[in-house]
């Protein structure tokens, strides 16, 4: 941990993200080299076969490890609720952490099933970050010091982690950090989030598209759209992907808010997600688009749309599968099986 | 077991198959009433929350259960192989079974991985079916006793079981099921199997034509299709589903052969195939065709085309997952959570 960098403001941030660290390609050809020996037609296990190798890559570790899997789930309230943009009430943000702490919400369940380590991190929740339509939803040191944190969280003895979000209001936020990054209409980027109907998608998108316009003369790259639009936890989540990668953690994205908070650091540096993959595709309709412009496919598509990392520790499955059969698998030689005829 | 329906001919599976219990809809109701109280978005759970109702729906109990998952591989070996359709010999249908057996194989990872336990089931190897281009790959009492088998070795202790398939040349076994039962073109419904290339699926797709041409004259019904074109192990699996359905245990398919194995049974009653999921879609190009003509999506697409069960195993996660968030998450009353504003 000492050995990160110090965040006070958004230059740090921007300095570490113009040096960012790459993949270990020898970790990367050595999951390669392996694959063909191994007691299958060539390429059967598909993606099992890539995960395996994206792992080790990022890992940088051969051969790759899934003993350790950890989810942070970083949790924010918005000031932009005032617009009326959630079905349900603020206070459910601070209601939901006491579920995490309980055990009682879906990410507990599939943390135990899936033999995912829980982290709960709560971001200052009884001060929302400023309503964005109004001007920035946060000053530049306070959306340091939350990517600061989301840094700071993660442990660099995780195989992966899962980063996941719980903020009312926060599909909002992501929508807008959508229309900032890739612009198109606010209605693309809008969703139903927690459940709101077809009217207050019309002014979920209204008020998406006032607090891009307000803010526009503040936004020059990535980060200040984060700032701008954005909420502590993803200030977070955006942190914890850059704690990741100069961590040799690999990164599950988890759906829609997730991947927006991390979108702005793929703006400032193409390679800045290379480490991540995206544990689910969401049915909240803006992540589909999102992973469009992202060029990212997602690993799983079970119809959710809950948030909490719930999606992405599900994915988790996936990498444990992959692990256990490019480490466990016999070869050929090995087995005494014939090859190709 | 000793109340499971004694098998020694077609017409007593025919018979069966006519009579098939149904769903446990006082089960499935129970599900559906539980989860609008649960601490989440209404229906944000997706899938997760169907998998959940359907498992107490054929497992007839409520709550489900998934805590001895099984999955079943079952091995035969195949005339048709004489043909040159496979890549691969058929003395590797054996080594294959050994590896199984020595915890070497891709199906033993998972397992292990997912918590599943495995059979291996292997049915007379040392004799082939008859090369279905020269007539019926199984006489009736062959097929029968293949059937009888499957169904046996299914436990009722099962909360849901795997089928899944290791046999050198049945995906050209798979593909003529599929032409005799669905027709079309016979280069739509043949694949590269284990990696025969595109002159190798020219030549099997000619092979799976004469095969059903020739055996036409004896086919009348799926189950006829299925001893003329199927093999041993296919015949297993299509009695292991009838077994499972019998003794309440849900079926995760695999891939194309397993689906292939279980539509002959769909064929003779639509419903047969209702207590049944598929674990995930095959790169192998006939079973996405296959699903389509079921009615049925897969649950996974990770671009795999193993067989051996290895899609089936993967997707347990799936049922991990739904059945520990419908069971073990906390209501809104319980947790304090307040509802929809």
């Amino acid at each position: 941990m000492s050995l990160m960098p110090k965040i006070t403001c958004l230059d740090d941030v921007r300095q570490i993200l113009g040096d960012l660290p790459g993949p270990d390609l020898e970790a990367a050809k050595a999951a390669q080299d392996r694959e063909p020996q191994l007691t299958k037609p060539a390429g059967s296990l598909g993606r099992l076969e890539q995960l395996a190798a994206w792992l080790a890559t990022w890992q940088n570790r051969y051969p790759p490890r899934l003993e350790n899997p950890n989810a942070h789930v970083f949790a924010g309230n918005h000031g932009v609720v005032a617009q009326g943009v959630s079905a349900f009430p603020a206070e459910v943000t601070q209601q939901m952490v006491q579920n995490f702490e309980h055990g009682g919400a879906a990410i507990n369940q599939l943390c135990e099933a899936m033999g995912v380590g829980l982290c709960v991190e709560s971001l200052d929740l009884e001060h929302p970050t400023q309503d964005f339509t109004q001007g920035p939803a946060m000053s530049d040191a306070e959306c340091a010091e939350a990517i600061a944190f989301g840094m700071k969280v993660i442990d660099a003895a995780s195989d992966v982690v899962c980063l996941g979000e719980m903020g009312i209001g926060n599909t909002t936020s992501a929508s807008a950090i959508c229309l900032a990054l890739y612009g198109g209409n606010a209605l693309h980027w809008a969703g139903p989030g927690t459940g709101i109907d077809k009217v207050g998608i019309g002014r979920k998108a209204e008020v998406i598209g006032l607090g891009v316009r307000i803010n526009k003369p503040e936004i020059h790259d990535g980060l200040d759209v984060l700032r701008c639009l954005g909420g502590r936890e993803l200030a977070a989540i955006a942190g914890a992907v850059i704690g990741a990668r100069l961590k040799k953690v690999p990164v599950m994205l988890d759906g829609f808010v997730s991947t927006a908070a991390a979108a702005p650091l793929a703006s400032m540096n193409k390679h800045a997600l290379d480490h991540c993959k995206i544990g689910h595709v969401s049915q909240e309709p803006g992540h589909k688009l999102l992973l469009e412009k992202l060029g990212k496919n997602a690993l799983l598509d079970q119809h959710m749309r809950l948030g909490e990392a719930t999606g992405a520790v599900l994915a988790v499955a996936l990498l444990k599968a992959a692990v256990a059969c490019h480490n466990g698998m016999a070869t050929f030689a090995e087995a005494g099986v014939s090859g190709k005829g």
